[in-house]
């Protein structure tokens, strides 16, 4: 009983004509990926038999979950981003540029433009400091041949305790959490910042709704994004997650690979907080070094040309 | 060169995973709807070697899309709505359901609620009487036998003299240019309106930004929209495109349908203009019957369940 007209070729013709296929104006490219989508689609409402309501239903999603600016959650959330690393992988692989630390998501909530230093940095504003645990965040930036890269820049950014990013959450200063470390001669970062929570998608978001109707949680383990750069390497992005989250292997954004697992100590000893200037007994430490990958080509020293925010825009 | 990974076993176990299969909360419904986008995504991303920063844009615009819930306007202008109808009549025309006045696309400018009056009705609030012709519509509603139909509801909307919709032109007032009839004992409606100009896509909007790179327009004519209902027939949406208008076949919705050209006439005549009460000498004409099809179900009488606008939501 089921009714196919989407391969017929009047059908087929539409859909070109709908794409801009019978004028000379507008980008090629786009007709193409239009095209390709508009077929798809229809193909996807024949097979599946999508009825009106659940087309229409997907239609104001669509509008509800760029209302929210969350289509970049969601397509982290249903795996898309993975996919995409893994797709950037396997062709590396058949390229032979293997090796160095692991690529992950970079996920919606980078902020370009953050406070830049020299080898170190001090990441909190303090605010936190009644209830958060100060870790203290280095490790050495290393090139293809395991040699320093000195002036590498090291662009991090992580939640605060609640799991809320700077920017995104009003309530924190201005970059707060986010910083750039240049490394010092030795391939040096060092950070002083604190723990930082695991994130968690808006419980009354569009991506959770989605997330709720799969049966999927919408939490992140803690964890630390970086995006490392240096001239004559390759873009790094990245994530340090930290061990022992109960999310750390099941994350809803499918960040954590092996080789990104952070193994942060939580050290109880007033003595050694007291000499690293800080109150109390209680504090975390976590060393992690990161391998760059030689570029291949200068445009791949950059990152992607992805939309990203701007703390002043 | 191309490479493929998203028909590899664990490629496809991977989606399987994020549409939620490995669990048993949630819809089965919206996991296989889900799944069937990611893997169809994932192949769209490899067939085009679709770019990090071409996969990144199509995000933002997803988030921009939304922010300016034009997402209705985009599924319209890429034909997606009119693909729909064409699926709805090869099933009619399977099932034999045939006959009546042909089905076209709501749009997303509907509001619901709109004022309810027996037989006749007025609709614009006069604002524009200084620079629009003055339009009387009539027309009769019959079924599938021909006989009018006493009481069908014909609810109607339509743009001002710049295309803008009441509600989303908040310069408008409440209802301006939408009303619902109730037909006469002869199945008759009557409503004095105004001629509508023809409907633009915002220049600065996410759909027109698609459209140029499609070299494409976003113009419709102008036209009239319709809900027909009535109990034991079938719900019709329509419209009445008018005829003369220079987008009535290069219409960027494909609304425009053999059956629903309407024949507007302006009448030049300071008599006639008097007789029915209006200023000047120029007012226009149109008379356009519906005929109904019988409800092959009792919820075949509704219109489809499709997210709308409340004008005090």
């Amino acid at each position: 009983m089921t009714v196919k007209i989407s391969q017929a070729s009047d059908v087929q013709n539409f859909f070109k004509e709908a794409s801009g296929f019978n004028n000379d104006a507008g980008s090629s490219r786009m007709k193409t990926v239009i095209n390709r989508i508009l077929v798809d689609t229809a193909k996807i409402v024949e097979d599946l038999e999508i009825t009106q309501d659940e087309f229409w239903k997907a239609v104001d999603y669509l509008n509800r979950l760029g209302g929210r600016h969350e289509a970049g959650l969601l397509v982290a959330g249903l795996g898309l981003e993975h996919f995409l690393d893994l797709l950037e992988d396997a062709k590396d692989a058949q390229l032979g540029l293997t090796g160095g630390t692991p690529r992950t998501i970079e996920g919606p909530l980078y902020v370009a433009g953050a406070p830049i230093s020299q080898g170190e940095t001090r990441m909190d504003d303090g605010s936190e400091l009644d209830i958060a645990t100060v870790m203290f965040l280095q490790g050495k930036v290393t090139g293809p041949d395991g040699q320093p890269v000195a002036n590498a820049v090291v662009d991090l950014w992580h939640a605060n305790t609640k799991g809320n990013y700077s920017y995104f959450d009003k309530s924190q200063s201005e970059y707060n959490l986010r910083r750039r470390i240049v490394t010092d001669e030795n391939g040096n970062y060092r950070a002083r910042s604190i723990v930082p929570s695991g994130y968690g998608c808006s419980l009354d978001g569009p991506t959770q709704e989605v997330l709720d109707m799969l049966g999927r949680h919408g939490r992140r383990p803690a964890h630390i994004h970086f995006f490392i750069s240096a001239p004559g390497h390759r873009h790094l992005t990245t994530q340090i997650n930290l061990a022992g989250d109960e999310y750390l292997w099941d994350d809803f954004a499918y960040a954590t690979r092996d080789g990104l697992v952070g193994d942060i100590r939580f050290v109880e000893d007033a003595e050694a907080a007291r000499a690293r200037g800080i109150e109390g007994s209680r504090f975390a430490e976590l060393n992690f070094d990161f391998q760059l990958q030689k570029a291949p080509a200068p445009e791949a020293e950059q990152r992607s040309a992805r939309p990203r925010a701007l703390q002043n825009a």
